[in-house]
């Protein structure tokens, strides 16, 4: 930031705070941080008009018509900690939450234009990270979003209660179609309610989603006829465009009963697009591939829970798989719930997804992820599953024995004294922090 | 990252350096920064095994056979300082340079593939950034690249030599299509190449792309025959999914002679769709908003050269705009020019794309632009147009009467001499930095 190209920021007529009509603004929350020699009234002035109307230096055109009902405006600062007192000479730098207002007539229904304008250039300008994002009822009118969400998928399974099941069939990838329909019948027996993809297989050449829809999902229809419970399939189509949208149409037309899709390599407009075309009628499970490099800077990007929360809801995904906090991968527990809740709490016209965390997930964690999230909560496991000692039926049987606990208030202690499947599990692999009150969060 | 879990991780039977077939493998360059109680040469093996066959936890399936064609391997790791003697006890982090090599056949030519390969889950496991990316050629060729490039677009404009001219028309957003139709005029008369939107505004509800392209491209019409030069106005086409092509598709069929995308909320699935659709027979600007959820972190996320550069032509962008380093967005002089190679160097099939520095540029930075980029580079200016004291027309005048003056050898003060609207634009915005060798990086 060049403090010579700060002065040139033509004054601004804009009082703060200064009161927006919130059914016609989009809130954006930004952390920032910046050299105590910035002043930050400006600077965030600046930057509310930048990212709207203006430019730096003044231009004929900017009319005040124009400006009125077109430029965003700084509504909130708060440095962060209240210095009110005087600020340390030496201080590197000086953090603020900011909001700026967004009129949504820039924008429109619609996630590219809504990024261009909240954390488009404005990426660019020092450390600035996007934490939340409000909005009007009218911009997310224009979305579907999730066409199953919780209450669909429930009653699609016909589980009214307890959590849902997801296993990921591993190895990743490098199988052929033959070996992944003995590999989802083993899983499948086991009484879970998804399988899918691992996000690294998609249309392969070795092993298309065409192909193992139709082997898996004869497979499906067998282990139904076995046990009278559906397993959905979740086929990962991601790939370019129009491919991604092929595989989306070949897999409907082979059978599939659910879609992936690794919507943050794909990018978000893929995502919609396929939750909004009416002829893909399965759910789609968003996976989260991608998304540290949004929020896994706690200076720059955009929050995990914009990027694995809301902004994947607005796009249609109905069940999202991203880390549990207790799982191998870093995410404190405050971030992963509420992720969970930016998926299930009441959204204008929008259903709730289901949150999936996921990542070393075993069984002996099932009681922790439904204190964390409710019985609406789809539970993620792949090595768990697969490298159980009795197998990998057993290995979905002991999830569901102890879904099944937990949804009847029962200990998973209990239930593995007539369970052996469940037993070994909790045998095979322990819980490191039993001991530890859950309070005090595992690491973060 | 939990150390009990990396000891899960079964022992692996690569070897550290290892050799690969180039012409079968992707190689990814990463800086990691752990804390000294990790095992780097465990961790790095893990990821790679991670991001290609394998999980945590050894399962059925994961056979020699899949393995030895699929895995991923680590070849390359570097601690940055090379530690010889010891450890300091009180180290927070260690750092290191990481090349991790994926076979080809995991991924095909395609982004999104790619992107859950090198930077998917991977993303998620601590600081983890990625610096660089080395393509097979069978990769690449799968890939069309930019149609016109840089020679293409010379030819289109019949400019064999200096560098090129772009404006983009402020204010951002707000105004009509018979108001822009004046602006494209105003800067078109000053002899500039191309007008591009700015990327706030693209399919607007009170501005959409058909009228504007229409009224515009009468306008490029009248100064082609007063002038007898042409000039390509870049329409941004950005929206959703169908909405983006339909826009395209609309833009042709009323005349448009570019298009520009901000392509990083779009997604590289859209620019590319947009770049490899022999309908499109026009160049493609590429906006870099969002740039810097990717590449503004130190320690997270992907690098500017590949986000800006190598990824963009990969996808089909003639032209890319992103951040001079003089100008008024923070980005280092050498990644700035890092982006220019990237987007310029021999890459198999791919034509070259035009780099195009921008943002708070003035006349008095272009012989410093010719220096850093040579003649292949495009001038993206915007306020140093409109705010010219005699009008915009002058202000598209003085920047090609600089890049005229560039291209022939002479300076920008001899220039001025006979030529007012230089003279003007020259005692208007001066540089600050004019008296400091230029070696010196102005910031970082």
């Amino acid at each position: 930031m060049k403090l010579a190209q700060m002065e040139d920021v033509h004054a601004l007529p804009i009082a703060l705070p200064e009161a927006v009509d919130p059914e016609e603004y989009i809130v954006a929350t930004y952390l920032m941080q910046y050299p105590p020699n910035i002043d930050m009234r400006q600077m965030g002035q600046a930057l509310a008009v930048e990212q709207s109307t203006g430019t730096w230096t003044p231009v004929p055109g900017e009319t005040a018509e124009v400006r009125r009902r077109h430029v965003a405006k700084l509504i909130g600062m708060w440095e962060v900690p209240d210095r009110a007192w005087d600020v340390p000479a030496d201080l590197p730098e000086r953090h603020y939450i900011v909001q700026i207002a967004f009129p949504e007539v820039n924008i429109g229904p619609q996630i590219p234009m809504l990024f261009t304008a909240v954390i488009g250039n404005i990426s660019l300008f020092g450390k600035v990270k996007l934490l939340e994002l409000r909005f009007p009822e009218k911009f997310v009118a224009g979305f579907k979003g999730p066409k199953f969400g919780i209450e669909g998928m429930r009653r699609l399974l016909n589980v009214p209660k307890r959590p849902l099941i997801n296993i990921m069939i591993k190895p990743c990838t490098g199988w052929t179609a033959e070996w992944g329909q003995g590999a989802f019948r083993a899983v499948a027996l086991g009484g879970v309610d998804v399988i899918k993809d691992d996000e690294l297989i998609a249309n392969a050449s070795f092993n298309t989603v065409e192909e193992r829809v139709k082997l898996i999902m004869r497979a499906e229809k067998q282990v139904y006829e076995e046990r009278g419970e559906h397993t959905l399939y979740a086929v990962n189509v991601s790939d370019e465009i129009p491919k991604v949208f092929e595989n989306a149409r070949r897999a409907i037309g082979a059978g599939a009963n659910c879609l992936m899709v690794n919507y943050l390599a794909v990018g978000f407009p893929v995502l919609r697009a396929l939750a909004e075309d009416p002829e893909i009628n399965v759910p789609i499970l968003g996976h989260m591939d991608v998304a540290g490099v949004y929020y896994a800077s706690p200076d720059h990007g955009i929050s995990a829970s914009l990027i694995l929360g809301k902004l994947a809801r607005l796009a249609g995904a109905d069940m999202v798989v991203y880390p549990y906090h207790r799982g191998k991968v870093a995410l404190t527990r405050d971030q992963c719930v509420h992720v969970g809740r930016n998926l299930t709490f009441p959204f204008y016209n929008l259903r709730p997804s289901w949150p999936m965390p996921s990542g070393g997930i075993y069984p002996y964690l099932v009681p922790q992820i439904v204190e964390d999230f409710g019985m609406d909560v789809m539970i993620g496991a792949g090595g768990g599953v697969h490298a159980h000692p009795l197998g990998a039926t057993a290995g979905g049987k002991a999830f569901r024995v102890a879904a099944d606990a937990v949804a009847e208030g029962r200990s998973l202690e209990e239930a593995a004294k007539d369970n052996e499947e469940l037993r070994v599990a909790l045998d095979t692999w322990r819980d490191p922090f039993k001991d530890i009150a859950y309070a005090s969060p595992s690491k973060g």
